[in-house]
């Protein structure tokens, strides 16, 4: 029986239908009903399954089971669907389910890019300590809402408010950008996809206000979309050694370690350093900026590819070397 | 007798020219004497119509009916030539031409937009009733030129200096997205082709200055430019249920209603609300950022379309679905 | 014998090399040996000379005229080539290498501009004739590092420290252009190849930092990366004068001129002037935003176009046309 590729309609949805159809695969979008319209709209999924909400996401399992879907995670999937329930289904995966504990916990997610030796932020353990600007962060909020900045221990408790679960990190200068890599297990190979930078409100827009007008202003870091990006060519070789790093302590943590898409979301100081303050282990929003195709795998695949067609080809190959249970989690 | 695309050489005419031969047709082009070597270079007009100047653009009338010309109009067209010298042209048009009265109003937009049912910024009446940061607009500005921002009365006052005409709007902070539309009426549907973000000087340099070195800075909104941008797939329902709201409010306060190419633009909230500040109901140049292809027709067509493009087909298809006085206004 | 495209691993190489292979063309790679990998992933060198460092350019010599390559400079091979190696090199070279010492001297670049008639911002003498925003530059200062502000003298004291050799320019508020322009000596004309933004750290990330946050904060100029940009169309016949200018200008001190990619560094003020505050006299990074085509060029041209595969059009033409030595510098 052939294969479909399954994913949430939402996030990076209509790049993984797009890229799977021009795989040659059947598609499957699971749908919100009052978001099924839109995949309607382009025609990417060969079926649509409609859910209420997402908390019903279990239900369309067995459906799933008997189309021999492979379920593609994103973001949007890892938000709303409780990480217990995407561990316990028996639908084909692709991915190491396992990775996801690193990714959702800060902590964890520390020791991984430690352990892969990578520059981080500082991060401070009491109020006390803040002897730089900071940014304050909280567990599992949602795309950078309720983040503030502080460069002193009163500033912080001024902010604070209530909240009793918070991270303080150095803020680092520079200017953020955000690097998608495909580590391919059929091929051995880590690839570079593209860079992009994200476009939040209303951190992106403040500086469009004269400072003088600022007062009062509240910054915040809801993510609303993104642009794309290209870095100095002389920069390639360290962003594909860091890439390589977490890949190889991503192995150590947690076998056979992470694959497929990833991204490094990091900021660039001005003496060309790489500071990662956060990794996301699958297929970030950003590379929708090259829903056509990535720059890098153009030239690496020698046609159009995004990376939601990259985990096509990436599956394709699997099945057609009779190696699909090496790239499900 | 063929058809053929005409268009005024500026704005988005080299997108809307190479789009239309790709689709087969004629292509003309009428270009101020000074701008024309442009256009040649290009190779996009079949033919060229130099006019010494903009006032002049009524006298090719003629040789555009002769032609058997379809004339597609942009915002140049719209600023340079006189909305009654457009409105009484005999020459075939593409689009609705009673809704730039819509279009060129500030008052009748918002009647419009208000019907909608969008998100739209406070507007007050009178000076004494600032309370927070507004933008003061002006009416037929070019480009946002002499535009400012005040938070009070005082400030106000102090800026304004003699402008008599002037409309005073709640300044919402957020990020600006410009979201491109197309309606089909050969297709009855509403397309998305993308999102871009203006690049307006000197206000999009200010951020770049640090904050005490800003004093007496004279922040301005004149638009060179235009950056590609993508937003979060899970905003696309939203984006699509707006986008038809202005559809459909159009086909009330002016039948059959506004149709091919249109942008809403916005501004996007923390909370993720879009707030519409203004429509374009014709192609705005934003969509030059995908002249190659946008994005989403890509999928949708399953081949590269610009907006430029977009148009062409829907003539094309309503040509020869012998309809094509439904999409002439 | 045929001809081989080489140049160094760096800067825009994937794209010159990519452009190359398009045309039909073999290619060589000369790579540090800690960059070889990332040109052997990417596939698009035929061949890959490893050099431990940059200073051991010139040992390749030999082996690039044995294989009769045809050398194509960009910024990298300027910054860490010393000239007079490049210069005094026997290898096929593609461009004016007289033009160099135009570029990489600010005076000698400035008479260059100046003479072609194209705005330019104020330079000071003397620290005491500051009596507006400016930035003060240093000879040779790689990607901008090292830059302040200052409104006065006593600000520029404040700063300078015991720098000797500096330039104070008029800091000119507007936004940032950059525009790249393709000579064709084969066809005498001058293209236009695009835009783009660059992205620099630590400045373009200091609009995110509330003016309240930004006490004590060093502004930095570092190159980092590169956004697409389009302009507005209307700007279009002046972007193509100001080209031609510098093109003739060019002609005029160093005979035959300036031919193939450059780029002019531009601020754009609101009332839409292009201040232009540097040239670069080869392919520019930015150029990198459109990797897979130019937009202009894709019209000019019927199909996809890179500036890297523009070049080799433009070689692959002079040989057809036995005119290669009038590209060779």
């Amino acid at each position: 029986m052939k294969y479909a590729i399954a994913t949430l309609g939402s996030h990076s949805a209509l790049q993984i239908l797009k890229g799977a159809k021009d795989e040659g695969f059947r598609t499957i979008a699971i749908c919100k009903s009052d978001h099924a319209f839109v995949y309607r709209h382009f025609g990417v999924a060969d079926e649509i399954i409609e859910i209420p909400s997402y908390s019903d996401f279990h239900k369309v399992e067995d459906d799933l089971i008997k189309r021999n879907a492979i379920l593609i995670p994103h973001a949007s999937l890892i938000t709303y669907i409780d990480l217990r329930v995407i561990e316990n289904m028996k639908v084909l995966y692709y991915g190491n389910k396992r990775i996801l504990h690193w990714e959702s916990d800060r902590d964890k997610q520390r020791i991984w890019l430690e352990k892969a030796g990578l520059n981080l932020p500082k991060v401070f353990k009491d109020p006390s300590e803040i002897d730089r600007l900071v940014i304050v962060k909280f567990q599992g909020a949602r795309g950078g809402q309720g983040y503030f900045l502080a460069r002193n221990e009163r500033e912080f408790r001024r902010k604070i408010g209530s909240a009793k679960e918070y991270i303080i990190q150095e803020y680092i200068v520079g200017i953020p950008v955000y690097i998608h890599y495909f580590y391919s297990v059929i091929r051995s190979e880590l690839e570079l996809m593209g860079f992009d930078r994200r476009y939040e409100s209303n951190v992106d827009g403040i500086g469009r206000i004269p400072a003088n007008m600022q007062r009062d202003l509240k910054v915040t870091y809801t993510i609303v979309g993104n642009f794309p990006l290209m870095l100095r060519e002389s920069l390639l070789p360290e962003v594909f050694r860091i890439g390589q790093k977490v890949v190889e302590a991503s192995k150590e943590i947690c076998s056979p370690g992470i694959y497929g898409p990833f991204c490094l979301e990091t900021v660039v100081t001005p003496d060309l350093k790489f500071y990662v303050f956060e990794i996301s282990a699958r297929i970030v929003a950003g590379t929708n900026v090259f829903m056509e195709t990535s720059p890098y795998a153009l030239i690496k695949h020698g046609k159009p590819m995004s990376t939601g067609r990259r985990i096509a080809v990436e599956i394709r190959e699997a099945i057609e070397q009779d190696r699909l249970k090496e790239i499900l989690g």
